[in-house]
């Protein structure tokens, strides 16, 4: 197996045709990773969540990690890490990012489409409403494995 | 969409039937997450580690997180997410336990056969060891989303 650095064009085009990713956050050291549905553009991903203690954490602790990868096999794969900031999207403040998140994640999420109108999750009893944010892209390596003798 | 917690069993079946997940660690309350392949048995998650930082940073703080799912779409997926402890597994104090690792690894995966033996990962011009660690299960909670209305 070869493993070799990915240039930035070709993690830009990585993140450009995904939209799942595993987001970690980290409170005392205890990382905490779950998987993002995303829409990516220039330096930021947009997220609209659904769930869970990320959002507390990601609150008292910005810096985050997102991993994006193809995993075709053992021996071949690519896999980008970015490291960024955590920026929550609420209204009335942000208003303007949050209509472009919602175009963003409209072209590409039927679900979306109507958690973001009038639908919302429900765990177990609760309601949950869904809460928009973005993490700002800081910093992105990518590694690329190939099996050898191809 | 309705999102519902799992049972231990049923986030166990999901370890058993598994065999990619995503690491993640924490170093400064930076998180990192890498893709792995493992084997699952019991308490611990086995894991042959072909490169990166990830190992620097475990060795630092052995506080980890492990996160695995299965996605079918937007608003039906199960994802558990695993707190554990890492262990390195050096020769030669622990020939027992990667001895019984490697076993279990051989049965799942094709490169690592080749990889256990005499291959090695060359990265760049550089050849890799890869190194066995196991990372031992904390506490362990699963979700499952299924789509409302079915």
């Amino acid at each position: 197996m070869l493993v070799n650095e990915m240039t930035e064009k070709d993690c830009r085009d990585l993140l450009a045709r995904s939209s799942i990713g595993r987001l970690g956050c980290s409170q005392d050291n205890q990382p905490y990773v779950v998987p993002i549905y995303f829409a990516y553009e220039l330096d930021y991903f947009y997220v609209l969540s659904t769930i869970g203690q990320k959002i507390e954490w990601m609150r008292a602790n910005p810096k985050v990690c997102i991993e994006i990868d193809e995993i075709a096999s053992e021996s071949e794969w690519v896999s980008v890490i970015v490291n960024g900031h955590y920026q929550e999207l609420p209204e009335p403040q942000y208003a303007d990012e949050r209509a472009h998140a919602r175009k963003l994640l409209e072209k590409r999420y039927l679900w979306w489409q109507n958690a973001l109108g009038e639908r919302q999750v429900k765990s177990g009893e609760e309601l949950i409403t869904p809460t928009f944010f973005r993490i700002r892209i800081g910093s992105m390596t990518g590694l690329r494995a190939i099996a050898e003798g191809r």
